[in-house]
């Protein structure tokens, strides 16, 4: 096995790579999703996008062992069916099935924050940290555990939902259909409600201006800048969205004990300490006293490679895992014969 | 090895048991643990108890292989140090050593509610869930985590702090000194509390009278039996004990997609439906509905015995395990020499 191929599938963006030992990526393309388009248009990106980095004899050759791929979940791993994706507009896909037929390799799927975490742990912020929490803040809240050292997926792969945490038991509705999930108060999209919010009680005047004077100009983005740029307004929503985080760390630390919390995410990112800060401090109230000094909580590594990265190494394990399996039935068919 | 004691530490009461294979308990011994005259008095309690279970020809014949102790923690399993335990009032005691000491046996130390996770998991309602989340409501409330058939305890031994997840953020002190955790408002105390509460605003009628007319006897036991009886004020109690245990378990729900919730303690099997149907209902509203179907919640199997048949387990897990290192490690000294 030398190489492996990565997926990272976004509701916005397609992330593949060609990637070598560990975190080397030889090539990479990345393309918007056009997840509008419908799943038939997905499904061409998606396979643009592959081909766009395998080596043009890699087939001959056999250079390629495997695909790693990231999806929004829930989803199966091993049956490779993604249930439920609402970013994209998915039900019941099995992409494994989908990808291996047009490819001819073998496909191991995992939710895309899972493999983030993974990524992170391996080659990111988390080096040497075998139970960790990764939080990814961007248009949507989302996370994934790795504990004792693997992705921790629960017992029918939907374990890391961390977005649906409920941190405002009577809070705001969320997409999913519950109340106050951290999704709903702590997103780069709750961000733009809460600043539109403000816009039409005449308030928000900055980041108004910075939106270009126009309401549907108002991203995470742009109160981010804002709020960097001194705007009180714009950091009292950023602080009220990082103690709703820092709510669900403290609650999540109080439950898993890990050693490391990892925040990435385009909006967490962009935010820094306006959004960290309050977290920091909400989850030090929150967590259980005997459990504080263990509360370590620092911002990810590998911005948009996480994904993409740790696609690649669960590839790697699976095959390895597989290679291992079909060792022992081998010696087990010898051992019979 | 062929039998091995069992403790299990109490704020109340101390459980001993001499534990055959599986969950055969041979003889067992109950007491009070008597925490208000000291620690030296408990310790001297446990001595005594378990000096009661062990066979009195077993010290010459070697039949005893160790001892599995569960404690109220947090606290560090390898060291077999209690870092806190509130209702002992012990801070840093190292209980390993000090039971090794008094008694020459190797003992194996770990949370209490770990062990009767892991007595449910191994002989009662958890039995083939690989993943499950035990939740013991009783004067407190605590909890332990099964995760692929073993304990997770964490990255420092400190998981399944489940008493202190904040459901309530604005909600009442808990004696942890943080707001609105599940103790705070879903155990005996916070029971007993709201209790007298509705008591001195002149209502819970019924509730004083089966307490002897005295505030005093206010216990959860009085308010679930006055409960079963059809009192309105009782059940609106348990109810909303119920409601906030489900929130906690849609959010573990949604955080790790266990396969099984078992709910035990004293309060929870008096309680019965009353506190179970809420919890259920409310853990149905909050779960992430992609993870709906998975969710299942069912009463503890084993009563006061999982904690011993738990830390027995556990004992014999790990004298397992330490004797396979000392082969391994023998093999490793031969090939060496």
């Amino acid at each position: 096995m030398d190489y492996v191929l990565a997926l990272d599938l976004g509701g916005t963006k397609i992330y593949s790579a060609l990637v070598g030992s560990g975190d080397q990526i030889i090539k990479k393309d990345v393309r918007p999703t056009e997840a509008a388009q419908g799943k038939e248009k997905v499904i061409a990106n998606i396979l643009a996008s592959l081909e766009a980095v395998i080596p043009s004899r890699s087939r001959q050759d056999g250079l390629i062992a495997g695909i790693g791929v990231g999806a929004p979940g829930p989803l199966d791993s091993r049956s490779g069916t993604i249930f439920f994706a609402p970013n994209l507009e998915w039900q019941n896909v099995n992409l494994k099935e989908i990808l291996e037929n047009a490819l001819g390799y073998p496909v191991f799927l995992e939710n895309d924050a899972n493999l983030a975490a993974l990524g992170e742990y391996l080659y990111g912020a988390g080096q040497g940290h075998e139970d960790m929490v990764f939080i990814t803040v961007s248009t949507g809240v989302g996370g994934g555990l790795v504990l004792g050292g693997e992705i921790y997926s629960g017992a029918f792969g939907g374990a890391g939902e961390i977005g649906h945490l409920v941190v405002a038991p009577d809070g705001p509705l969320c997409p999913c259909g519950n109340r106050g999930c951290l999704e709903a108060v702590a997103s780069g999209r709750a961000l733009k409600r809460k600043a539109l919010d403000l816009i039409a009680a005449g308030k928000g005047r900055r980041i108004l201006e910075l939106a270009g004077g126009e309401p549907e100009g108002v991203e995470a983005p742009v109160i981010t800048r804002v709020g960097h740029a001194g705007d009180p307004e714009a950091r009292a929503l950023l602080a009220e969205a990082g103690r709703y985080l820092g709510l669900a760390i403290g609650n999540i630390a109080n439950l898993l004990n890990p050693s490391l919390f990892i925040i990435g995410g385009g909006v967490a990112r962009g935010a820094g300490k306006l959004l960290l800060g309050p977290a920091r401090a909400e989850a030090e109230l929150r967590v259980f006293p005997a459990l504080r000094d263990f509360l370590k909580i620092v911002p990810g590594a590998l911005r948009g490679r996480a994904g993409v990265l740790g696609a690649a190494a669960f590839a790697r394990r699976k095959l390895r895992f597989n290679h291992r399996e079909e060792l022992a039935n081998g010696h087990k068919a010898q051992d019979q014969s």
